[in-house]
């Protein structure tokens, strides 16, 4: 078939369908040799600030130019820049696991972009949606509450934040809508110290009052998770001062260490007292459809909406964060709006979800396309066996830190991330051995000769956090792998996140093997200090 | 270059190059048929509500299913249930005008699959951003106070609602900062009643008073654009009576008309008033890239923040916000998160952008990757000349209508979309040459020989917007175009909206058959009856 006639004179159609092919193909071939070359990349890109301003020209151009050029400069200034999350060497933050599969559901959706904000203007979206929404939470062996089918109901937002925001609008309007609207400034909402920063962004965005966001201290006896005695008790005075509670969330598993919180005793605790209780199940949730792993969210039962995000673990490409409530109305009454212009019989009818009412924006992307065939191409069998494994390559990595004395783990290894640092008794063992360096004033000076019972505590901290600070800065600087860290009650833990769908075992025994020459380099390097 | 090894045994790898690269083209060869085949589907997709549960199993599948089947599933079962905007006879909503350069662009991002929150976890997606929201903002001939070579800057929102929300938080917190966060209940926030939804739904995420949303009264006689009079009075009103006006909302193209606000007066006002003025430009901002449409949006200078989609009218997917704002810092105070995990040197250096702090959602995708793909592959000259096509066809169909007096122009066509309705005077002599029928207690009765000036006026006004809604449906009901509709000033108004990327003028003429056949098939139904 021939192009289409073009009604403009010296124009071509942008979206002409034969030019269409051609250039899809090609960049389909770009993006298939970037998987092939990703490994030989520094995972953490190496450039500086302002880097790209000096290669790009000032202005747009003002003639068309050939996808041949956009594509070379793809390569030459843009993948540079890039942090590859998709190497089989990242190990950060949490996995953003692309598949084929979640690639293809995302450019069918890109190519068909419609804009699905009610059912009428895409039916195929909006019911798809539903439909997927009821399958994974199947997976997941959501209570029924949380399905279509029981009255309930799934979305698909772009992050947690949004789910996060959304579902916390919804339970403060509740609220508001018995105590009256002045009343805003009494309610009060809790999280512990774990509880992720978008908990903390979305209540400020949702006009929370700064000092009514409630924050549990965790420790590391309790593995980080939320003590639900102490939200009792905060609970309690909080009524006493007559605050209002309105909204907890509680996390399975947390960022920094994957911590998990007794999502039974949380909601146990919140019934007595009417609040909402969200569970981000962000990353971890989706190892649920494992059965041996679904008792992590034992109690969810009681909970009234339940989040995780299918582009973290669970090859589907970014954002696709699902969302289900108990009370869908509840959303639909905050979030609603019905515009004329946006009047129809299918809505009028009542007989069709129309989810921008389940949502902040009005206009959304075709999401539900990649979930579908995520699900779809790999079915439950192998997506299971795709997240066991990088729940064993996780482990295969824990084994190695077991068998090296300079290692401890800082929390339990729950699903595929492990945190753990040089321990505190190897640069004792070092320090014994010769002499050790630490902190004064920001200047590293030697304390040569000091024993470990005579060094300040809290200079010894520093210097482990040091040590172990240093060791992540080497780790990265290598360029062959790529961990973040974090801190938790005062210690500062190197996260080794395994989930990259193109990493295999030799990539868990190579990273391995970089952590522990940098650690011989850096340990020698104090222990050598006079 | 063969596959690569797999650990896991009888596992191929979800991200495996070859197959990437065989599914791959097999998806982009299923995009260009649909393209090349979408002319010929029914716009408006013709399908029941629940269609889709008919059709698809209750769960996901156990074991994999080849891409082949999904493929022919999508055909079968989703293309039906789309409606599709990417059809050259799509003339509803507002565009969603697609293009090889904003695909492919989607597509690039989609394949990196990085999540850029921060400068550190992808450079080359914030160091794009800015450049390319610089690019824009001097293609628009925005002040350089909006850039950030003068200190301003833009970023890549999904949607308008996200821009309004995240500048309405920006502002209500900068007040509160001043006034005391227990003061929330008395902001107030300005818009008009042609304002977008978007408003007042962020209006109520971000904790404002539902009664403290002031809607003012446009008219016919004014192209229904906010009168700054009234404005001003009600400005003056609220803080007479203690009230805190915070944040005024000026459309540059409304939803229902493309009104204009005149956003010179507006800032004027606001000023008088330290009132943080948003313009949302979210259609026709794109169209101030061609110096004769530049003068639409002459004023924003004093205005604080500035918003266009270009998702909507400028060839870049869903979804693609552009926002730029005076002051980034409003933003950042607002909506900076700084979790340990998050922290690394860049950040700390101050030197970088870290978007994540100028939005609600802490992931994003690369979605400057598209723009910039798209402002490169046309080029400045291009697009102002696709864009004037698109102005040139609505032009084409506004003059069939003036020389046909059975309809009248509603308001000015300003751009892209004409906005207009069977005329009363048409439905008046229909009604003198026969009868007309009214409807009473929404049944259909015959009002046989009521002269025009004895039938009662809400009447008369109820029968001419039956007749134009009942035009409407048959028109889409056709299936051969896809319009939509609107309400103002009590008049049902049909709209029509060039945008499309496959339009062509032979579209625009045969729409224009469309309406002038069913328009002849209602006119003569309602004279026939007795």
């Amino acid at each position: 078939m021939g192009s289409l006639n073009f009604d403009y004179p010296c124009m071509e159609n942008p979206l002409d369908p034969e030019e269409f092919r051609r250039q899809g193909h090609m960049i389909i071939d770009f993006i298939a040799k970037y998987y092939q070359q990703v490994e030989k990349f520094p995972v953490l890109s190496q450039v500086q600030p302002g880097y790209l301003r000096k290669l790009l020209p000032k202005s747009a151009p003002y003639s068309p130019e050939r996808i041949e050029t956009i594509l070379q400069d793809v390569q030459a200034h843009i993948i540079p820049g890039i942090t590859h999350w998709q190497s089989p060497n990242f190990f950060a933050y949490f996995p953003s696991s692309g598949s084929i599969a979640g690639f293809l559901g995302e450019v069918l959706a890109t190519g068909f972009n419609v804009v699905g904000f009610n059912w009428m203007s895409s039916p195929a979206a909006s019911e798809l949606e539903s439909i997927v929404m009821d399958w994974l939470g199947e997976m997941l062996k959501l209570p029924s509450s949380f399905l279509f089918a029981g009255n309930g109901g799934g979305v698909l937002q772009g992050t947690t934040c949004e789910a996060i925001l959304c579902t916390l609008v919804a339970a403060r309007d509740q609220k508001l809508n018995k105590i009256g609207k002045d009343n805003i400034g009494k309610l009060v909402v809790y999280g512990s110290d774990q509880t992720h920063s978008a908990f903390r962004k979305a209540s400020q965005v949702a006009g929370i009052h700064p000092s009514n966001c409630r924050v549990i201290k965790t420790s590391r006896s309790t593995s980080f998770s939320l003590p639900p005695n102490a939200l009792q008790t905060m609970i309690c005075s909080d009524v006493e001062a007559g605050l209002i509670p309105v909204y907890i969330c509680a996390t399975m598993g947390t960022t920094s260490t994957t911590a998990v919180d007794p999502l039974g005793p949380i909601c146990h605790v919140a019934k007595e007292h009417n609040i909402w209780v969200h569970v981000d199940a962000a990353y971890a949730g989706s190892i649920c459809i494992c059965p041996e792993f679904r008792h992590f969210i034992d109690g969810v039962e009681g909970a009234n909406s339940f989040s995780f995000n299918a582009h973290k673990w669970f090859f589907t490409t970014l954002d696709c964060c699902c969302l289900w409530v108990k009370d869908p109305s509840s959303l639909i009454k905050s979030l609603s709006t019905n515009p004329e212009y946006l009047r129809n019989k299918a809505t009028d009818s009542k007989r069709v979800v129309d989810y921008k009412d389940w949502q902040i924006a009005l206009s959304r992307r075709f999401r539900a396309m990649k979930l579908w065939v995520v699900l779809r191409s790999y079915g439950v069998d192998k997506l299971r066996n795709l997240l066991r494994r990088h729940v064993r390559m996780a482990k295969l990595f824990e084994g190695f830190l077991a068998n090296d004395e300079r290692f401890e783990l800082v929390a339990p290894r729950n699903f595929a991330m492990v945190c753990f640092r040089v321990s505190p008794l190897a640069i004792s063992k070092e320090k014994n051995t010769s002499a050790v360096k630490c902190e004064k004033n920001g200047i590293l000076i030697s304390c040569s000769g000091a024993k470990e019972k005579s060094l300040d505590t809290k200079e010894h901290e520093k210097l482990i956090n040091k040590i172990n600070s240093e060791l992540l800065e080497s780790i990265n600087g290598s360029g062959r792998v790529y961990m973040t860290h974090t801190v938790v009650d005062g210690m500062f833990v190197l996260r080794f996140a395994v989930g990259a769908t193109l990493t295999q075992d030799l990539h868990v025994v190579m990273a391995w093997k970089v952590v522990t020459e940098q650690t011989t380099n850096i340990l020698n390097n104090y222990g050598k200090l006079p």
